[in-house]
């Protein structure tokens, strides 16, 4: 099975490609949200964030950090929008951080959605201890 | 002028802390798109991804990816939305790394946002080639 950004990374297909490096390749979205919408993976296949192994993750973020940088000035963008979509609304199953470029006023709705309000303090409670043991469990293992 | 994840980051304000450690600070967002959307601040104050030293990219994005892993776990997500909004639609000006548990159907429409196609390739290449300049540009300083 082939993967759409492992071709593009190994160089077999075609991109607009706009930074690499050793791990990295950042390269234009074919059906950008506004024009300089750019993609950096990982060259190496990993599915999400969860996934990427730990070695990866300074090297990716210092690349998506990167892309940004220049997406703001080269483009003379009033901000960014920095995101990854692990496994739902995740158009190809190989992680890719999208930096594209903001405006005030563009259109993009950000965090326009409905939000989900705890019922209760005691709602929230659980839920924050629920992660609290998740992420000591992570921090232990 | 006191910031708020600031007050957050130093202990003088509450909040559901779900992780912390000497650079990070992760906690409940108050208005959550769904229940366990938490927010990953670094302590110091920066603004945007882009203004974040290069020592802070490592340990910032080990945490999101962390707490990324916990809310998958700990609230039975099928993903997350991993997010950072940079000035434009940013509620505080103190960089934070949005970590929202999806499912599939639960109606967050994660990229249905209107695109904006190329008019052109030439038109294409000429944002690649802007973007291009501004990295090498990046890289040398």
């Amino acid at each position: 099975m082939s993967c759409l950004f492992c071709e593009i990374a190994a160089g077999r297909r075609q991109s607009r490609t706009v930074y690499q490096d050793e791990r990295c390749v950042a390269f234009l979205d074919h059906r950008p949200l506004f024009h300089g919408h750019s993609l950096v993976v990982p060259r190496a296949h990993h599915e999400t964030l969860a996934e990427l192994p730990e070695e990866l993750v300074a090297p990716l973020f210092h690349a998506a950090r990167r892309v940004a940088t220049a997406v703001e000035r080269a483009l003379a963008a009033e901000g960014t929008f920095v995101a990854i979509n692990n496994r739902v609304s995740q158009s190809v199953p190989h992680l890719h951080v999208h930096v594209v470029p903001r405006r005030r006023k563009d259109g993009l709705r950000g965090f326009f959605w409905p939000r989900q309000p705890y019922a209760s303090e005691e709602q929230a409670a659980q839920v924050q201890a629920a992660l609290r043991e998740e992420l000591r469990r992570l921090e232990g293992g």
